[in-house]
């Protein structure tokens, strides 16, 4: 089944497989941060993003969002749509936190008005940097329709997630997502959701269960993801 | 005539004077590159830039922009409308150099398509990190009428600079442009438009005439300041 590697990032392989529209998509236990600058293996975070990625998609699914996502098929794998992946990374943003306090004054913690969407640039040689709509187009990474439904999927994304997420327990601080485009030029969304790529916060404690527990070295790494998970179950 | 200092800025002063709404803005020697880390003072640079800067207004003047500029006073003093900075650098940019090129991996010297504009927060205290409009309207820095506003008159002053330029044999590569409001919630064209502010490169040689000398060392720094100047004379 799983044939040639296509592509090996920072958290997760892509394998060909047998069927040409068909791809293998493997969860490592590697974890980054700080645009590789920091590594290291959070042990079982394979498994444990493949299973919490396979219950988000499949929500998501459930509530019309056309996903890339097909069937979880081992405790690290799972079969995705074959897309051609957009090079945007999209953020969006419920409670300030990350980046926005440290390069734009925010004070951590604050509930924003509304939903803050911003783009980066997915490339790991230029290490991720934000920048606008307008160098997208000027880049020709995605035409203005692409990012009105990339928006569109966001939004409505974040209300389905931040839905999911409270009944859990857990409040949706931000999360980052990547959408690909399939053969017939339908945008999917793509790669994962996991406490790798969400902030999430206890809505009791605040406790932080998320990637910021690797990155800030705040310990119970393992069992917060862990934690995310057994919510999920 | 001056009276109290309002604002020093890394390139010019601001104070106030006998009239409620005019300021007196005063040009200094003093250059500063790579968010204040590189600092030096460029002989003469005070009174090339109110020159300079003066020309630019009154040509924008003549043509429709709504500009602060009053009238030049002095060497390196020009009266101007008392208005409230927003605290926006607007980056209207027609060729790659610069932080597109180190940032974005564009090739030095491309022509783009359209120009690309881009905001930056007017922040020393963080470097002026490039952002969107959605943080510009989540941080509350002006609505979105208002970024229309800017946009739109960007545009515009883009036309009317690669015209008035290119007849001086000068590539305008880029340039930035900040805004303010009046006391009547207009939104008047601020700041400067000098050397300081643009990339400008001889039309026929693409020799640099513009602080990119300053900051990377590249000599004749006071001579491209004053061959730009003799230029508009």
């Amino acid at each position: 089944m799983k044939n040639k590697l296509i592509y090996e990032g920072k958290a997760k392989k892509i394998y060909s497989t047998d069927k040409d529209d068909i791809y293998l998509q493997e969860f490592k236990d590697d974890a980054t941060a700080f645009n590789g600058l920091k590594k290291d293996r959070i042990s079982h975070k394979g498994e444990i993003n493949n299973f919490i990625s396979s219950v988000i998609f499949s929500y998501l699914k459930e509530n019309s969002i056309p996903v890339h996502f097909l069937e979880k098929i081992s405790e690290t794998e799972m079969l995705v749509s074959r897309v051609n992946i957009i090079k945007i990374e999209v953020v969006c943003r419920n409670i300030a936190a990350g980046s926005l306090v440290k390069k734009f004054g925010f004070e951590e913690g604050k509930e924003l008005e509304n939903p803050l969407i911003e783009f980066y640039y997915k490339s790991d040689e230029l290490g991720d940097p934000l920048f606008s709509e307008d160098h997208i187009l000027a880049m020709k990474l995605a035409d203005k329709n692409d990012l009105d439904v990339v928006r569109k999927m966001t939004k409505y994304i974040n209300t389905l997630l931040i839905k999911f997420f409270s009944e859990k327990g857990i409040k949706l601080v931000d999360f980052k997502l990547e959408f690909g485009k399939d053969k017939n030029g339908n945008i999917l969304l793509a790669d994962e959701i996991s406490p790798d790529t969400c902030r999430l916060w206890d809505s009791v404690t605040n406790k932080k269960l998320d990637k910021d527990r690797f990155r800030f070295d705040l310990g119970e790494v393992e069992e917060s993801y862990q934690e995310i998970k057994n919510r999920l179950s």
